[in-house]
């Protein structure tokens, strides 16, 4: 069986890509971060996602981006916004996913793995210049070059099944291949409890993507989300 | 002031690459990695030489590469050898350099600072694949494509500053900036008193280094390398 390294953060697209790896034949590896996000509900509903999907093994890599500050996801001071603005949003992580990328290829290279899934989405990706097809590109040629298995011609593919789907086509799709959605969180600033927030830009396109897809959103929402 | 980060290991390549980025006029902020490493006094031959530059902040980033293994430099069940392989060899660390480079890229966007300097060494480079000038350009264009700055234009440039230089270079050009050798660590698995091997790799490049320079070795051995 081919292995593949899975970033999953707990989030509906992570754990669809995973789905997705799985559906492929892939025994996976699933790697999350606990780079300081402002709340540890994410890491939880990562647990309960590699557990449903039966991952060979569920590493979470501490990483201290929060170190660093820069975003309102790493840094206490900055706020959440409620509405989407123009241009690139303060939830941008400074450089996250070449981070979370990096670290991937790292414990791929060590397991003999050569697939990389990775649940970016550029259609409603919020404006991260980290989700866009060139920039998983560009990761993909540099990890051939990286590596001592990418040099020796054993190379690296990096998987961004969703990048161009819409959010309704990725809950569609994860439907077919049994994603359990209520274990997954999307919002930036969950409760203890799990409970998303219902006003970030994440829980908005999150509660539009069910609407849109016809399925029920099995979220639990501190707030009933505004469509967008 | 320009600002710049700069990687430093308490190596003696890094300290170089350090003193050009102060030579050329940056304000130095310098990013250390305590990545399980096999001792540590590499990171207090770091704290010596970021104190002795005047950098304006030092930050040490805890990064658990050991959670994966799959090097000699990372995994104690794998022994640093005594005499040079072919080959890319077992203290090579899958993707660090990447995983170095992706951190120095956070904090560099953070910052604002658009430079990163790294004191890889292509010429007697011990055969590890991301210390070649394709890596260095294929990482430049990544940061490029992956955060917001290189979106907005404000492009990032990655300066690698020793890549063709020999060991005798880089010591004769550090000498000439007032690098103080003597803080600097180049062993594999220097003791808790920080004196090196005198039996890897590193210790034997380094060893040759000062001869071929005309430079007398301050480095304190526990057995004195045998030449190349």
């Amino acid at each position: 069986m081919k292995k593949a390294v899975v970033l999953l953060s707990g989030g509906l697209d992570s754990a669809t890509a995973l789905a997705i790896a799985v559906d492929q034949g892939f025994e996976c590896y699933a790697l999350s971060m606990d780079y300081g996000q402002r709340h540890s509900s994410e890491l939880d509903a990562a647990r309960r996602v590699a557990r449903a999907q039966r991952v060979k093994q569920h590493s979470i890599m501490p990483i201290a981006l929060d170190m660093f500050g820069g975003s309102a996801l790493t840094d206490t001071e900055i706020e959440v916004p409620v509405e989407s603005a123009e241009g690139i949003p303060v939830t941008y992580v400074p450089a996250r996913n070449t981070v979370f990328l990096s670290l991937a290829l790292a414990w791929a290279e060590v397991l003999g793995a050569r697939d990389i899934f990775l649940g970016v989405n550029a259609v409603d990706y919020s404006g991260y210049p980290d989700c866009r097809p060139a920039f998983i590109q560009a990761f993909e040629k540099l990890a051939n070059l990286a590596t001592k298995a990418g040099v020796e011609g054993d190379e690296f593919h990096i998987h961004a099944p969703l990048i161009d789907w819409t959010k309704a086509r990725i809950i569609q799709e994860g439907g077919r291949l049994g994603v359990d959605y209520a274990l997954t969180i999307s919002c930036y600033q969950a409760d203890a409890q799990g409970r998303a927030c219902g006003v970030c830009d994440s829980c908005r396109l999150r509660a539009q993507g069910f609407r849109d897809a016809g399925v029920p959103d099995p979220t639990s929402y501190q707030q009933q989300p505004t469509l967008l």
